[in-house]
């Protein structure tokens, strides 16, 4: 069972922000922290601003923070938002399966998927970067500054 | 979030056994019904056979058929095993994450991960080829006897 390489991205993005406090971090630091494309957190920062996760502070000392609102946002309901309406297996491919209107597995898996956010719901992503996580990742984007 | 299209093709199987009864079907059969590559299933096939869930009969009428231990087998229990041990990101990929020896999130998706198989666990595979399911999976393999 795999979550997309997009959402592993933007879980990343966010604990390393929460870890960093109030200070502003760059995408460039983040990705050499993390050891991911600079590219692909590029896209994810910007849906991170768009759902007013993230914050961008320009000039000196500038870059990405989190707000209020990202470090308290369930840990689940983002997982719900980045993962997106799919199902688990491919009900309705290029080639759709041929039960997918009248299938017991397919509710069951939907049930089972949403067991699986629901037991991130009162998780927050302020949560994730508490010891041993958050002196990790401050040390990891401290080296790459 | 998506499971392995092994897993996937896994459960096809089983559900159509489970659906035709007492009788047997090739892999052909199933293959055909379902919509997914003969070359697949065999694979599948054979690690059913191997974890006792399917056997195998010889001669006219002969091919494959679901066993007492397959028809009453729990479905979480038998995605947990198709599944593996794997993280559902990829903390020890080729450029392991650099957090992963202490990530609150790892072990928070492990727990859901569990969240996840256990809403499947007293679920069985005969009870995924109750009504609806079943007379639709039944009509399908028999029109591509």
């Amino acid at each position: 069972m795999r979550l997309t390489k997009y959402t592993d991205l933007a879980l990343r993005v966010v604990m390393s922000l929460a870890a960093i406090g109030e200070e502003a971090s760059t995408i460039r630091k983040i990705a050499d922290a993390m050891q991911v494309p600079y590219s692909h957190l590029t896209k994810v920062a910007a849906q991170l601003q768009h759902l007013g996760l993230v914050d961008s502070r320009r000039g000196r000392g500038g870059g990405l923070m989190l707000t209020e609102r990202g470090r308290e946002a369930s840990v689940g309901g983002l997982m719900r938002h980045l993962e997106g309406e799919g199902d688990v297996v491919d009900c309705e491919g290029v080639t759709p399966c041929p039960l997918s209107g009248a299938c017991r597995l397919r509710s069951a898996l939907r049930q089972a998927q949403e067991a699986f956010y629901a037991s991130l719901d009162s998780l927050t992503v302020a949560d994730l970067s508490q010891s041993p996580t958050g002196p990790v990742l401050l040390s990891l984007v401290s080296t790459n500054s």
